[in-house]
């Protein structure tokens, strides 16, 4: 009866061919039937979201502030925390896997923060750590979301 | 494409005919088309999300932990905050309104933590506020929940 | 080595005579040998604050945003902690008691979430709940704090 | 009247000659009249603790959890969070600059969220990244405090 929850992370300003990869990403999560949980904003996460939501998935975005209307239009659950970039410990930790796409100093911060709770993170083109566990394709996300179920 | 977003708060115990209530709180939930979210423990907040459940709806629990398995069963998105009794807050103001039945100081915190963020509170036996709007039955959710739209 | 600390809680907005109470908290608070804690920003807060600095005390804000100088001026040590409101949980559990004056639903979560850790909350004219310890006068709080020495 | 303060951050175990540098960091804090604000924990945090007080500073330990006396015997003022180690946002953006020491991903989580706010972040032997000012010998850190006040 629990679904399944994948975060995304990633910049909130990307160029397109990681937004392609984004989507990509977004559209196997919910293929395989889970929950996409980003950070709710622009770049990788709305490009995510609407890779999701292509593929009929279902998105939560847990967003900083206290407004839904900040969250992308491919977000189907907000979550408004209202506080602010410490938002960022949950959308790493709050779900069973993260998936790391390019982005700055506040990815760094999750992909930080996911690994200290020794959450599994998988990084596509993102920040290169000994732990995070890259892969080459999206497409490889099939089966590290097979073996959650 | 936003849903929108239901809290349902009070007690991690409670009496058999509040549970009644709750569960036919999250059933109303479900019925309006709305999700239901929770602090996704039990008593007030598990009876609300198997009403809720039963109804074919969607339930999201903000967990005080890290494990998932202490959300009670009839939560389908759980979301691992770690941050302990804080994630009231988030609870609170995360969603769209809050309905409120018996419980003890949380479910106050609660309540101070949403009014202080001019959310809209619902009383149903809960601590009554000055701005708390207190509803006789749950029925009355349905038109609370339909001007949401 | 380890310092007492008592929070001081109430509205960001006050009338003279609840200022006067505040300053008169703050002044005690530091004769004993205590550090104040509270929100950092006006009213109760800044003339608790004001009270303690002036009997030769040491101050700790814990405010909402990231900008040091959004705290009152009587703060000698600014936590600048960017989660918003939500740090209302901090100042109310963060420390060894609590002290609530008059104040709005953002005092009340306080109280709540203070009572819901079971942190012990001495009431001075603030909302009346069941385990607040109401206080006739400022100078009980002497004893209190000599009692947690 | 507000203090400068100072976070220093790493691992919550460390080697001898970790521990010698960051007592060395903690006293020179105390002596350009810094207030050390840490984790408060084991490590690079007890032994920053001990050369500030060593020195006659002060020192400010956010906690994860609800009990002060998890906190090192060279904290003063014990802030118990309670939030987990999302209080690791708080430690890292809570102050007026970062000192990094060699620490795991609960470092790196912090360094990445201390520059994601534009904190100023200086690295004693830390994670290398392009925005983090390298330092030599904790020396150089008298000139950066002095140039805050």
């Amino acid at each position: 009866m629990k679904k399944i929850l994948v975060s995304v992370i990633g910049g909130h300003k990307c160029d397109e061919k990681t937004a392609e990869v984004a989507e990509k990403v977004g559209k196997i999560i919910a293929e395989e039937g889970a929950v996409l949980v980003s950070g709710g904003l622009a770049g990788v996460m709305e490009a995510a979201n609407r890779g999701a939501v292509s593929a009929g998935g279902l998105t939560v975005g847990i967003i900083p502030g206290n407004d839904k209307s900040e969250a992308n239009e491919f977000v189907n659950i907000v979550i408004t925390t209202g506080i602010g970039y410490a938002r960022n410990t949950i959308v790493a930790t709050g779900s069973d896997i993260v998936v790391a796409l390019p982005g700055e100093y506040g990815t760094l911060s999750e992909i930080g923060f996911a690994l200290s709770l020794k959450k599994k993170v998988y990084g596509l083109g993102s920040w290169e750590m000994p732990e995070v566990i890259k892969l080459e394709s999206p497409e490889e996300l099939r089966e590290v979301i097979s073996g959650l179920k």
